[in-house]
């Protein structure tokens, strides 16, 4: 099996830590090709940057059709209906695996983003997607994406500051980290306090591995109808 | 007053169609510029036309400074929310224009639009506007947008059918048409079917006018904070 | 055009002050009418005061018929739906208009009141409309609406507490002030706190004119079918 | 105990029959004083005539002050959070209460009410009270209220064409009659359609009997604190 | 009329606490059957105590036929739906009489329950009965069950410290106290802070003798119809 | 890894086509253990059923400790969240599975389920956990669950007529096959009508493999806290 995994910024560091990830949660049949655009945003926080970054993930997509799923690993799920469009293999959000795995563990979740500009965002996929009803709060660590590149920032302390007021203030249950680049302080944050803290790459990738193993395809009817290309204006 | 009219395809019969419903329906004072992009889409239906559309939205706004207020002259109010970031003017989209207007004329309203694929994305944007509990249905006519600039097609009747169904079956008190094509409709449909039938276009210039007097200015906090040109990736 | 605005409560001194705010956004070819009734509470603060408000309001309403539209302005939208029931004209309250504007100027706005006892009533309009998901809170500033007629008081004051208080603890994008007795404020904390600060007079009064300016009628259809008046007991 | 069952329109034939029910269901230590205002709409179909009514309505609470309890007698509980600023004695609205019973019998319900003009203001009561999850449809008859109060009158045939369709279309559960007027037609339908059929007189008598006896009291804190009857304009 | 009062678990004590508030209560012709299962969780606290209980509790159901109505007297209204598919006889948990109650007397209410581990539990339940949107939370005190039953224990003092969050944190106009331990504790703590304290067992009672009296019956349509004892597997 | 495929009722012939399904879809590290309670409904249809199921479920996971994850297949997810008090391993119900998965693969789905006295049921659950705000539907094709382990029957002809309804009627882009015992029909329904046709036990098969990959654990916070055993009555 063939994953496609986008990252649609164009931080290749970032872009080397999610492959990474994937590879080692993917099965042992499993290939991860871990991409970026080109050009584009450096990181994606907020709606401005994720449109700017769209045509690269699209023209990524298009480009690379020999995948049996694909992962868009940008937390707010860039793009994510319009590659819907483009293939009938599955395609799978991080922000959304995430969300999805986080209701199967807990009653709730608190998501912990990076900027206040990318709160709105998540809150509408989650209205969106129907999972606001388990979410109990969006939080902003005041991070900057590209932040949690540089090893020696104090992200992880910051996090775990909001994993705290999130178990108190928000009795949450369970943690989903909102940003693709938290993807290493899963297993660390789920240890030191507790509760179950769930990175999206890692859910995404394993959630396209069952889709297609379960023969799953995206749908062609309705909203997710392949575009037609040939359109053109009456004279 | 200057108002940016923005039609997000490429189809300059729509453009200018969209600019004289504009011109007509502005104060003496207001100057109507209307425009497209030159490269993209011929027309928006659905999820991934939207999509391609938005570098060439963006890009237009971005180029073109010196306005008062802006409207995105396409029904699934395209590129909405990145829009917002590049400016404290106001900026009105044609969908949520005639959603708030119809609920304030009626106590419910059914949504006509062209194809099918084009339907999620509307209920989509009537969720997060919070304006779904408004509407009663959202219906496809089955005629495509471009079909809508040949004079010779028979959409209005077909279009006509729906409101019908729209009255008897969904109890609609009013009528949204969904798709910035039909704009010459809704006087006919009006006065045909004794309801309001309310046509984006108009409704979003007339807003911006609004808007733009009474002093709003797009919020810079949260959401839609200007973005950060000059981020770049931790080397 | 000529707007009826009515303040349904009988405090002379707020009509005037509603009325010269009316007038200063109004378009240059625009009448506004300014009326209260003779008999009625003082202020509207609750349900008891709304209900006691309407035969007057009413009343105004069946006995000035040569308008182009209305508005109730008292920010609970007192008798919105029984006053769309007595004509085709549009009726727009100062509560609905303002959350409107607001809800396309930011992501989500707090309102900001006088009493307590009207937070209810507003919440209720809010998920009427549809428009609580764009809501973060409605505050009560505990300034009783007739002390925003007396120049003395310090309600610029508190009501700017409150707006800090909208910003950090509910993450406002924008302020709705949830008072007609607030019209002079806007301007003034808007550029103190740098965010839309949005008043339901003048939004209601730019509305009903784009509303008249596009042709929109009040439905007929449905819950706003004219009354039967000439309707008589079964002897 | 007293209750005071207040017919909110000036209709007496139909206050003797909302009496003569009430009657019938209360407790033997219950005495029933059904009263109905001296002018105002003849029947209450839609906002306007709930509008017109609330005077009467409110006066008749202000000039009874001996009793236990509160009847609001009309469907579309006219007057409800007004009159609970009157008093903190336990009032109840008839629509309210039988949504309430329904909910305690049946998965859902299904509303059939008289004119399709009262339909959204039900609507809007079931959103506001949180029920309108419970509701499957509101479904309007076509009979005016006056003709219920003619013997001769074919509306319990019509009525239950709507419960035929309300099981079999809606999958309704259980069934609320959506007029006072219908009071008597409760039990035949019942019987001859084999689901609960509730009528709101006799579900809001024993409700108040009941509440009465647990001791309880409408909240005097937030929207339903006392009104300030002495509050003045600022000169 | 004769009422089977059900206490879930197996605490004698509990039991005849709750026996003697329903006594209380109930009209001088009702007979109060006040029963617990031998057998099963000596409290309930969460969704495992619960399911853990429900063979004793519909044992109880089956085993007692000749009753006219049925209280479930533990406030998670645990089996309700299933003890609704055995009897045409109304069946009340104490948890939905109670938030139904409260619904009348005040716009919105506060629960304050034992352990933080029913919390979600009373939610979801709240969210399917669709009075959340009344319920402005649910607080946990962390009094465990049983330690209600404890005459030395300080439940009154930790109860009213919620009580007076609830009023300022939430702005609660009631309380509704979330365990059937708590039914001796609603007068003193309703005196004591000026507002309805509403006690689930008291609710439950009242409103099945309501519910008796207007002939009210369990819906055999749909969800609650009679199960099928008789099933057997395909060989 | 070990997987506990618990069918909670008693019949062995779909316990068996259960395991079959899940062996088939699971990875070849994967071990599965299907199994039944000896005692309890043959078949579960409706609320009661599911509340006699649960002691069997229950014990079923007390007594098989050394497991990494548990499935609960039936489609109503039986007991989910009283076993997930029981164990910090994954528990997955097909029924949660199934529409999480049909989330990830369209817009909107169709449940098709046995018999109408389920519907309330899977609706209910579809509101707890978010996602009836993706479900257009759910259909009862009126097969008892049994009938489909006779091989004789025409179900799958009566769930294709519910599959085009479902397209035509619903809008739906996808269906999900709301019984356990449906699980042999999926492909072929896909292949026929054109859309995912989801079958829940490989869904949650797979599902939990890739939670115990992610290294997912059930929260042990809130409502998920273990169950205090050893508490007793105070005497």
């Amino acid at each position: 099996m063939r994953i496609l995994v986008i990252n649609p910024n164009t931080t290749a560091s970032m872009t080397e830590k999610i492959g990474a990830a994937a590879r080692r949660v993917a099965g042992s049949g499993t290939e991860i090709v871990a991409v970026n655009p080109v050009s584009g945003p450096a990181s994606i926080e907020g709606y401005y940057d994720e449109a700017m970054s769209l045509a690269g993930l699209l023209g990524l997509i298009r480009s690379t059709p020999d995948v049996d799923a694909i992962v868009i690993a940008c937390f707010d799920d860039t793009g994510l209906d319009a590659a819907r469009c483009l293939t009938d293999k599955p395609v799978v959000g991080i922000g959304e695996a995430a969300y999805h795995f986080a209701s199967l563990l807990a009653n709730n979740f608190t998501v912990i983003t990076t900027l206040a500009r990318s709160v709105p965002a998540l809150e509408h996929n989650l209205v969106r997607y129907g999972l606001a009803a388990r979410c109990a709060r969006v939080r902003a660590s005041n991070i900057p994406v590209l932040d949690l590149e540089d090893p020696e920032s104090d992200a992880c302390e910051r996090i775990g500051e909001e994993v705290l007021k999130a178990i108190e203030e928000d009795r949450a249950e369970a943690i989903v980290l909102g940003c693709a680049g938290m993807t290493e302080l899963s297993e660390t944050l789920s240890q030191r306090y507790g509760l179950p803290v769930l990175d999206g790459v890692v859910c995404a990738v394993t959630l396209c591995e069952s889709l297609v193993r379960v023969g799953g395809r995206t749908s062609r009817l309705g909203g997710y109808a392949p575009p037609r290309f040939d359109k053109r204006a009456v004279a």
